[in-house]
């Protein structure tokens, strides 16, 4: 579109761009892969037609027959949709959304030590509008937000620009990437607001123990913070550790709870997500922080008003999730030990994700993270994301939340590319 | 929830609340209605059973029989939904997005003189959704940007949380609310990014010429600023004028279109909207406003995947759905006659709305606007936005946009009201 008359070196634009913006793509995943498949599709990939493109970067398994969602959840939205009676604006329909408040209030509170109640919940546009609301009320002037490195970076990018400092804690890789407490203690100051923790862990595909969460909640009311609790991938575990929620510590320290059907439904296109007050001394209200959530809720947009969240989804089509998931993260740790150049700390025990080292120093033409996986996606078609996009240089995150046809390809196909650009044996 | 056993008096909570969210809920819509809402709801309102509410606040007439969306549209989404094609993130899908971006810039494009391709159109969440990103990326520190008054004043309350100024310049009742572009050009300055015209208008009903819109884009170019052209009512006029869409003069000033499905397809509830660059001499690719789009978007959430823009919907839903609003325009007008204190300086040509100037002076016991608004609602169940919700205050924002039998009962209503407020004649 240049075919204009008009002579634009006449006019001078006043605009000139929004520094913080300058810079975010980098801290989201969308952007980072979106750079990846841009180079790889300029270089006639993804046309070949004959080997298909293996997505191990995002982790959304929706496209894959095996983790097609429950014909119940669909049912429930085509009905609401043809009842004509979701059409309207959500606050105007009242009753839609107070209903699916108090079943998502019911159902977070089956896990909890107390009930919580519709008035708990907001609702949101998946857990990505919930994260924009938190930092968008948590936010001030000189205020600042621990955040775990490896990490979600999406937080540093809704924090920074909303004028909030992210500072970084360490997951401790050796420790099944539990929290370094003593690092969270000594980032903290009296600006501090919060600290974030995502369970099951993305990227590393860990689950936090009971007892760890106690001891997180305890550092976090000793420094006077809250917690938020990025708990997408809840119940998404597979090991040897049950998902406990956040919220179970909510009187210890006021949680946050934040979360989806995007992973757990495995339904990301559908945007309903939640943010629920797990407090039970109503120190969120007594701070302000729920006039905060209101006031900005008041100027945002609104979920979908016909997608529910879906009470009656049957527990087979969970477990056979869930199922996969095992199958999958087992496949993914067996095949990655036998791939020279990349080491893997722990076996994954929850959400879709793991994280893997990668040795530069055996490979020979490969600059860092971000150069492997661009030459990977280029010469093999499999996407992965490199560790830069979750705070971790030179680390890969893999996630094994595909067909397992597909993620036996793709790792063939990494293991290749490995081979091929190793350094020759001495 | 206070039953927690902790005692919080030894916790101190470093949160303090973000200034720039105080006083948002004055600046929007549901906010100011959900504070009249609640005072009716508190005095008993809303459920005496025996009549019904008038809702005469919003612009949402999806509620109503006579304004029920096309079956094209509800089979359209449907069947998306239904294909299980759509459950994945909205990028990774990446078909289904491309598909409404090409038939939302085809459906823009006939009524304009260039062609729009699909890469000039951006997806939202609603039309809400396109303002907070336009903010977003024209914000920064020192920036300004104009707003029509009387006027939507979401936009202040986005400008504003994003750190830039806004400044009113007056629309003329006199004649038929025209932008005044003297006070346009008085309030300009070097800090000025853009001016946001509404048309057809919220709250005041008009609808702009050709000739009024070319001195809009010679005024923007003469002054270096953007055009943000709020167009969330196209095609809903019922009076002489047809809409014209302010793209048409993108080579003289560059415009940035928002729009959704919400008013003319009816479905508020649905969330889809658009910002498209009408931009035929590419001013926002050379200034980075694309480029600032696009990494707003990165962190920002989509709008659901299987809600496409219905291509199929029949032209005769929505000839329908203007026939409803022009005769409900035209119960408004004469009815509106007949209430002594109130007057309405022009009959609406299209959008949902009318504005009307209320006489204190007539009136024995009301304060202002609000207090009127309050008590209308209590007494009459009837609802009503006070004209400080749109910057004007002591006028009112009047809704047509509601079945016909309806609007006979809220109007008579009101006029009760006025009668029983009146001071007694001398
Ligand atoms: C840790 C984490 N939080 C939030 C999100 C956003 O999820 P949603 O699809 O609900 O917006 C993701 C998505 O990948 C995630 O990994
Ligand atoms: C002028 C104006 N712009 C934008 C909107 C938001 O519309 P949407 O439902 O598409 O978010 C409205 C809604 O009433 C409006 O009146």
């Amino acid at each position: 579109m240049e075919n204009g008359a008009g002579n634009e070196a006449a006019a001078a634009w006043n605009f000139a761009p929004n520094d913080s913006l300058v810079g975010v793509t980098a801290l989201s995943v969308r952007g980072v892969l979106g750079r990846i498949i841009a180079g790889m599709v300029e270089d006639g990939g993804g046309g070949d037609g004959e080997r298909p493109v293996i997505p191990l970067g995002h982790g959304d398994p929706s496209a894959f027959p095996c983790f097609r969602t429950a014909p119940e959840a669909v049912d429930a939205v085509a009905g609401a949709l043809r009842s004509g009676e979701y059409n309207s604006y959500a606050n105007a329909s009242c009753v839609g959304l107070k209903l699916a408040r108090r079943s998502i209030s019911q159902y977070l509170s089956r896990d909890l030590p107390y009930e919580l109640s519709a008035d708990d919940v907001y609702l949101t546009s998946g857990c990505t509008q919930a994260i924009e609301i938190v930092c968008s009320v948590l936010a001030r002037h000189g205020a600042n937000v621990l955040l775990p490195r490896p990490g979600y970076l999406f937080y540093e990018a809704r924090a920074v620009f909303n004028g909030m400092e992210a500072r970084y804690f360490d997951l401790v890789a050796e420790r099944g990437w539990e929290v370094d407490l003593d690092c969270v203690q000594a980032l903290a100051d009296r600006n501090t607001v919060a600290m974030v923790i995502v369970n099951p862990g993305n990227p590393c595909g860990n689950v936090y123990t009971y007892e760890h969460l106690a001891k997180v909640a305890e550092m976090a009311r000793k420094l006077g913070i809250f917690v938020i609790a990025d708990e997408v991938y809840a119940h998404l575990t597979f090991g040897e550790r049950k998902f406990v929620p956040m919220g179970v510590f909510g009187s210890v320290a006021p949680v946050l709870t934040l979360g989806s059907i995007s992973k757990r439904w495995v339904v990301p296109g559908w945007r309903l997500g939640w943010i629920v007050t797990n407090d039970p001394n109503g120190v969120f209200r007594k701070t302000k922080v729920v006039d905060s959530i209101k006031s900005y809720l008041d100027i945002s947009t609104d979920p979908v008003t016909f997608v529910q969240l879906i009470e009656n989804t049957k527990q087979e089509f969970f477990d056979k999730t869930v199922e996969v998931l095992r199958q999958t993260a087992d496949i993914c740790w067996e095949k990655l030990k036998g791939i020279s150049c990349i080491t893997c700390p722990s076996k994954p025990e929850g959400s879709m994700f793991v994280m893997v080292k990668l040795d530069l120093s055996c490979l020979e033409d490969i600059k860092d993270d971000m150069d492997f996986c661009c030459r990977l996606a280029k010469e093999e078609l499999v996407l992965v994301l490199p560790g830069c996009a979750v705070g971790y240089k030179n680390w890969l995150r893999i996630t094994f939340a595909i067909a397992p046809s597909s993620l036996h390809d793709g790792l063939d196909r990494l293991k290749l590319f490995c081979l091929r650009h190793s350094k020759p044996k001495m």
